[in-house]
This record gives structure tokens, C-alpha cells and sequence, in this order.
């Protein structure tokens, strides 16, 4: 696996370090695995890293001591790493941690700390008298995660580009007969073929009125002519995430079926063209829903426009309508996001289409590059 | 997909309240997508239940009306189910039910809520002067969900007696020379067609030195002659999982493989043998790994015995070391959980060997019926 470089992690521990500063914090709890990943490299789905001024502690437990000292001894060895092995809890393990490191202001992440563990943080530092304050904070790695570093953008391109081999390949397959299921079996397989270590999250396979429910993912329904079929699916290369969508017909589509394709197609390319440094992403939402608008489809469209792609599937930026109460999100050069507007008619059938962008410094590159015309199959 | 019935909700919801009235609140806000699906079998990524003392208050956003409606109108609909249809915000969407249903002391889940979404319900509430007193509450729904009911029992045994169509099937593509990556691939081809919609986890195929990491994946190394192999994959079935190990041999084992394979397969089945209902589940454990002491290998293996199965593939109960902090878990019939001990020798290889159990009246059922022996393949 082709992992960021040592120098990556330490640029990205010094950019956290400067809002530990600002903030007045000796140290950082860092507790979801794409964050503790994204500064240490370390994949597992249990642990903590406590980032500080000068240093990384990193709690595992057994199951990952292994590989840990494995990562240690590559080019993408966490800089400043320190290993504390957890014997029993977790939780324990940290206030230990905290405690002989000695800090005295720690900040958590307060949208990943839930309230029984910060209660349990809380009443087990007053109970035993511990020199410990701990402060909720907000989006400080998310902060960093959103401006993709090179080796993530590398990763990201590559991730999204074989998708140009995996599409052609399993549509070999696609034909009235065969059922959902079978055709997202053959998508994975694809997949794996082309070397993603795994699917970034379920795959949708959705035919004919199953195409009008965004959400729905792949069962054994017989695809059938004159079925509008939604493929959406995606993979994980090296820890990073792409995700595509592309919507054929079953046999010739109907004419309200080439329709909607059309207004949708449009839709997700004006999108496209309205990314750029400085514009809102709001901006790029509008982009697609005012075309829908247009056409008549502006109710057949109920979900927002993308969502960030990086070591999670979903991720900042939101590519969304405008909340008053919300802050601005201006777009900025390193930003990968995908543009999936859709089109969904209960009893008919749905369009989406689907690419993964790059904020370049003058505009966008297009990171998928599977055709976009509608295929009759 | 099979859903359980109408009847079986209305008792799950029966026993929440039950709770509710202990607790002296007017409604619980459950947020969890499985704890959410556990109570009204709407399966989404997002949304929140609201379940008061004669409702069950489900808010949704547009990407899932389609299958909330087809729900309803199937056997498997919600008890006393009320839509709100979210037009922005999941957070403004809840405080309006909760206002309008005029609920005023609210329990909230303070294993899944963030101190971050806590924060914001609390000052608002404050800053309108709304009369909602929030609490924190432990595992109500959780508790409910460890003693499986009469559906689950049936589409977790289906879920899991599918592996022995499945493990053979697969077995015909492990041989030398093929990739981890590659057999990974054939095992969930395998299990598509066996009828899960999908796996329970990644699938983890580690051969040789890979084998002693416990989570490890699966990645391009070549299966060699005198390999130990761990497969470790699941499947999902109707919403529950199966989660099962086997350890297998490249060629002929060594005397030492089939060693340490043979102190794993007698720990796996002295736990299976100490499951009955009133016993401890840390007796479970402790059985494991008592045998892997006499046999040298107590530091070998370094996780827990096994792990809860249901529409979660970690759930309760843990079957853990006992810690002396901890509240015991006596076994109840219709708990079901996995058995997995293992063995991990860096640089040599692993073995872990893994069955799901449900406990009977009497002591347990094995679901998982693939032989045990070592196969040399």
C-alpha cells in the first residue's frame, strides 16, 4: 500500500499545532479512524492519538502492534510517534496517557466524543483530583482534511481514473434478464480485478421504479426493457475513496426517459462548470438545481449536489443549498468533491450522474472520466 | 426481504416504554440507524425516532420517502408510525416534533449523541425557552436488542447455516499461488450468490506472516506452500449478520502449525461447551483462554473471546476478560454472539477459528455448522 510520506504527516501535525496554539491547547484527543489515519497513517478501527506540541501518542491495543511496527520501519513512519499499548480500557489508557505526558488544557473533538464518554472523562478526572481541563473543539482536523496534500491528490486521481476501466468492463454484463444483485456482484468483482482494496460503501444497482429511490441499493428485481437502471458505486485505493454514478437504459429509452437524462446531464455538467477557487459551493448546487428548475424537475430533486471524497466517502465539502444559518464554504484549490445531482419520479424512475472534481487553481479537473451519454443496453 | 412482522415491533416498542415509564420520560430520541431500524424497520443512513409513550415519530429526509410509503404498506409497517418529512435540518426538524408532539422530559442516547449535537439542542432549547428537559439515557434500545426475538432468530440462523453452502464453494479457488486480494474476491462473489446483500465487514484473507495480525485485510501477497490462511468474512441476510473464521493450510502443515492450530480449535470448542444461560459471559472467555495458557499460548492471544451478532456485526454481548469495574453478563436464551479465539505468532503466523452461537434454554446452538478440521489445500 502507497502510503503519505513521513514529511506529509509532519506538515499536516504542524498545521494542527497551529490551532492548538491558537487556541491556548497543550494537546489534542484525537478519536475517529480516518482522523488518527490522516495523522499518523495508522488504519484500525479502535485506538486514540493524543497529538501535543512535540509529539504523537498513539494507543492500540495487541491487535495492531504488529502492523504498527511494521509502518515504523517505512518511509511513512508517523514522525514523533510514541506507542502506548492499551492492557484493558481504552479510556483508562488515555487519562494514563494524559496524565504522564502532562498536559493540563486538552481539547476533544466535540462532534466525536459522545456525551457518556465525556461524562466518564469528566467525573474520573474530578474524581481523582487529576490537573486535566478539557475543552470541546470543532473541525480542527476536519479543517486540514479538506485541502487534499500531493500524495492524497496522486492517490485520489489514480482512485478515480481506473473507474474508466471498471465501467466499460462490467457493462459487459448489464442486459434485460439479469437480476440487481448479480449485476453489483459483477461490479465488485470488477472492482477487486482493478486492484481497490474494497468497496467505499454499498453498491447501488436500482432498475426500472427501484431507480426513483436515491437510496435504494441492489436486490432481485430482472432488469426488464425500458428500465432506466442507476449504477452507483465506488472503491478505496490506498485509504482513498471515488464514487461514481452513471444511469443507462434497458433497451431504447423511452422519450420522457431520454427526457429527464438530458435535463439531468445538463444539470451535473453546469455544476462542473461552475467550480472554481473563491465560488461558494452553495454556487455549485445552484448550478444544477436551476437547470432542474428549468426543465420542470426542480421537485424531482430532493438531495444535494456532492459531498467531499477523501479518506471517508463523505466528507467536508458540502456541496448543498445555502442555510441561512450556515457559514459560507468558498472553494478552494485541493478540494476533491463529487457533483451528483439527480432526477427521481416515483412510479417511473430516476437519473443520476455522478463525477469526482479537483478545485484546481483556476478551475476544475474532472477526476472521472467515464463517458456520460446515455448507453441503451 | 423478510422483515419482521407488524406484532414483533409493537413488542419491541412495548418494552422501550416500559423503560420510558421507569425513567419517568415522555419520549426517547433514538438515533443509531440500527437502534432506528430495531424499532420501526426503516433501514437509512440518516434520520431520528422519536418514540413517545403512543407513537413512534420517524423523521426522514426526501432521498427515503419512497421505501418509508412501500414499508407501511407491507406487513412489516411500523406501529403507530408518524412521518415528518425533514425540509433542511435533521436537528431543527427533531426540536420541531418534539414541540409540536409536546413532549417534556426527553431521554437521548448518550452513547451515540455527540457533545457537539448535545450542545446545540441544549442552547437552543434555552435561547427559545422552549419547556423540553433533556436527559441522557443508557442503552434502552441496546438492552432490548441483546435478547433476540423468535424473526431475528430465524433470519440470524438462515443468515449463518448459508456459510456451509459458501465455505466449500469457495475453498475450490485457495491455492498456491493465487492472491489474498484474489480469494477475497471469490469469497464475496460466492456469498452474493448465496443470497447476503451485502458483506458484514471487510473480508480478511491473510496468509503466512500476515496471518499473526489479527486485522489484517486482504492485500497482493501470493498464497505459498506451508502457509497458514484466515479467511474471516459475514454476510448480511435481511438486515442481521454472520460473521465466521476458518484457518486453513497451504500444502502440508508443520508440526508446529498444526500445534498451534489444534490449542485454538480445543480453546474454541471448550468456550462453545461453558455457553449456557445464567453463566457469566468472561466464563466463556475465561474457558478460551485457559486452554491457550496450558498451552503455552495465553500470550498469543490477545483479544476478546467473541462479540454479539445482529443487525450490528459488533453488538452485545461483549465475551470479554472480566474487569473488575465492569458489571457482569450473565447469558440469557436468545442472545447470539461469536466464539473466536486465536493464536498470533509474529513472523510464524495465526490461527483463529470462529462459530456463532445462540443460547437455547439449555446451553447453545452452534449456527455456523462448517467442519473444523485442518484442510490442506
Amino acid at each position: 500500500m502507497r502510503l503519505p510520506p513521513s514529511a506529509a504527516l509532519a506538515h499536516r501535525h504542524a498545521r494542527i499545532r497551529e490551532s492548538l496554539e491558537a487556541l491556548s491547547l497543550d494537546a489534542l484527543i484525537v478519536t475517529p479512524p480516518a482522523n488518527i489515519r490522516y495523522l499518523s497513517n495508522h488504519a484500525g478501527s479502535a485506538g486514540s492519538l493524543v497529538l501535543t506540541r512535540d509529539a504523537a501518542h498513539l494507543l492500540i491495543d495487541f491487535r495492531y502492534r504488529e502492523s504498527v511496527r511494521g509502518l515504523q520501519d517505512s518511509p511513512a513512519a508517523c514522525p514523533g510517534l510514541r506507542v502506548w499499548e492499551v492492557p484493558a480500557s481504552y479510556e483508562e489508557a488515555l487519562l494514563a496517557c494524559l496524565t504522564d505526558v502532562g498536559v493540563a488544557t486538552v481539547g476533544f473533538e466535540g462532534a466525536h466524543v459522545s456525551v457518556a464518554r465525556h461524562e466518564w472523562w469528566r467525573d474520573t478526572i474530578a474524581a481523582r483530583g487529576l490537573d486535566i481541563a478539557l475543552r470541546s473543539t470543532e473541525r480542527i482536523v476536519e479543517q486540514a482534511r479538506v485541502i487534499k496534500d500531493a500524495s492524497e491528490i496522486d492517490t485520489l486521481r489514480e482512485a478515480a481514473s481506473r473507474l474508466a476501466r471498471v465501467f466499460p468492463a462490467m457493462l459487459r454484463s448489464v442486459r434485460a434478464g439479469e437480476t440487481e444483485r448479480r449485476i453489483a456482484g459483477v461490479i465488485e468483482a470488477t472492482m477487486r480485478d482493478a486492484g481497490y482494496e474494497r468497496m467505499a460503501f454499498d453498491t447501488i444497482v436500482a432498475s426500472g421504479p427501484h431507480s426513483a429511490m436515491p437510496h435504494y441499493r441492489a436486490g432481485t428485481r430482472v432488469l426488464t426493457a425500458g428500465d432506466l437502471l442507476v449504477l452507483d458505486f465506488g472503491g478505496v485505493l490506498d485509504g482513498y475513496c471515488c464514487d461514481l454514478t452513471r444511469t443507462v437504459s434497458i433497451g431504447s429509452p423511452s422519450r420522457e426517459a431520454r427526457r429527464v437524462y438530458d435535463a439531468v446531464r445538463d444539470a451535473q455538467q453546469a455544476a462542473v462548470a461552475a467550480v472554481r477557487p473563491g465560488v461558494d459551493s452553495s454556487a455549485v448546487d445552484a448550478a444544477a438545481r436551476d437547470v432542474l428548475q428549468e426543465r420542470g424537475l426542480g421537485d424531482a430533486f430532493g438531495h444535494g449536489t456532492g459531498h467531499g471524497l477523501g479518506l471517508e466517502v463523505h466528507e467536508e465539502p458540502r456541496v448543498i443549498r445555502r442555510r441561512p444559518d450556515a457559514p459560507s464554504v468558498p472553494l478552494a484549490p485541493g478540494m476533491v468533491f463529487t457533483i451528483e445531482p439527480g432526477a427521481y419520479l416515483p412510479g417511473f424512475g430516476g437519473v443520476r450522474i455522478e463525477d469526482d472534481v479537483l478545485v484546481t487553481d483556476t478551475g476544475c479537473e474532472v477526476l472521472t472520466t467515464v463517458p456520460r451519454e446515455l448507453l441503451a443496453l
